[in-house]
């Protein structure tokens, strides 16, 4: 990140070349330009040779970009080359609908352990991984060389969740939680705060109504 | 949008102003000088004084923002004085997530129908809402002035279900499947990437764990 001077905006947009690259390799293309990739994601090429000239550029160009080659290198720079530990915190429907995304284990990010308050949950198994009672988070954290926490659990707890999950030693929290999370330099938080997103939606089509009148 | 030149990057950041001021009205503060506010969101005094003028400025500086003032026009800004109709396309964990959110329907975000391909699910009522079968939509959205669909489908269906729900007179799409989305001018698409956001994350963590070594 800043050691880099690469941009978050950059950073951004790495997964959806990532994405993209990964269906043209599906698709068996072996070579694209940048003139080619830009109108099919449609972003300028400009801003594509920028984004990769963050990283070196990744190839020759006239030649156009190796698909396969490019895909491994941006996997690497987003870390998808190494396995990453997960615990979900907050087994609800959210947590469960996470548990049960198979694309991130095929990324390397592998749900180790789920954990919840509510005792009827503790039974409950999601893809052969038990919901386990919160008491349980810090031996398990130590155990299983957990590097990223998962927080789908209500506002009201996130903020004393996160607390203690630092204290375990965790170093990333993808956080669901609509607050946002105080932690310490060094400790890394992304947030998907969903209705953000959705109040976002909703200006925009206000706009556009008002526009239309 | 386009039409009051306001750029996306301010906008996304409306609903979080939006959220720290409803949390200090309901402290009951009543006025915040935009210096408090920026340490308590930790983004400059500046940056919040540019975003607001893009609205006007929200009243005088020295003696500070009404707090209530304040939140009400941002919420107005951003369509929550409006009721918005919602249906769930795809009723499985994430769909039913989203439809026990309570908060959604507070901000005037209301979840009118359910739907989904897999039979099982038909019986399953969530909060009163019956999941139905894809081929009531088309009827659906037109008895029910429905203005959003929330697609949690997998990809392979979602690009040709999108294209339906344009037929059908959809305006807003809020997409969190992992697939860019082709529609029509005028139709509005919000997406929520998870996967790239978690290998944002990744990034970040890669990056900090090199900077470490």
């Amino acid at each position: 990140m800043e050691e880099k001077g690469i941009s978050q905006a950059v950073i951004s947009r790495l997964p959806r070349y990532f994405r993209y690259l990964g269906e043209l390799k599906d698709e068996g293309v072996e070579r694209i330009s940048s003139q080619d990739l830009s109108e099919l994601m449609k972003v300028t090429a400009s801003q594509i040779r920028q984004d990769f000239n963050n990283f070196g550029g990744f190839g020759q160009q006239g030649y156009g970009y190796n698909v396969e080659y490019l895909y491994e290198e941006i996997g690497k720079i987003l870390g998808l080359d190494k396995e990453h530990h997960l615990i979900i915190i907050g087994s609800g429907n959210l947590g469960q609908a996470l548990a049960n995304y198979m694309n991130f284990e095929r990324r390397g990010f592998i749900i180790k352990g789920l954990f919840d308050t509510n005792t009827n949950l503790y039974n409950k198994e999601i893809r052969g991984i038990k919901v386990q009672p919160m008491e349980d988070i810090k031996d398990f954290v130590k155990e299983n060389d957990i590097d990223i926490a998962v927080l789908t659990i209500p506002k009201s707890s996130a903020v004393g969740v996160a607390e203690q999950l630092v204290e375990y030693g965790i170093k990333a929290i993808w956080n669901f939680a609509h607050v946002d999370l105080n932690v310490p330099k060094g400790v890394l938080v992304e947030n998907v705060h969903l209705s953000d997103s959705l109040m976002k939606l909703s200006y925009n089509l206000n706009c556009y109504e008002l526009g239309e009148e």
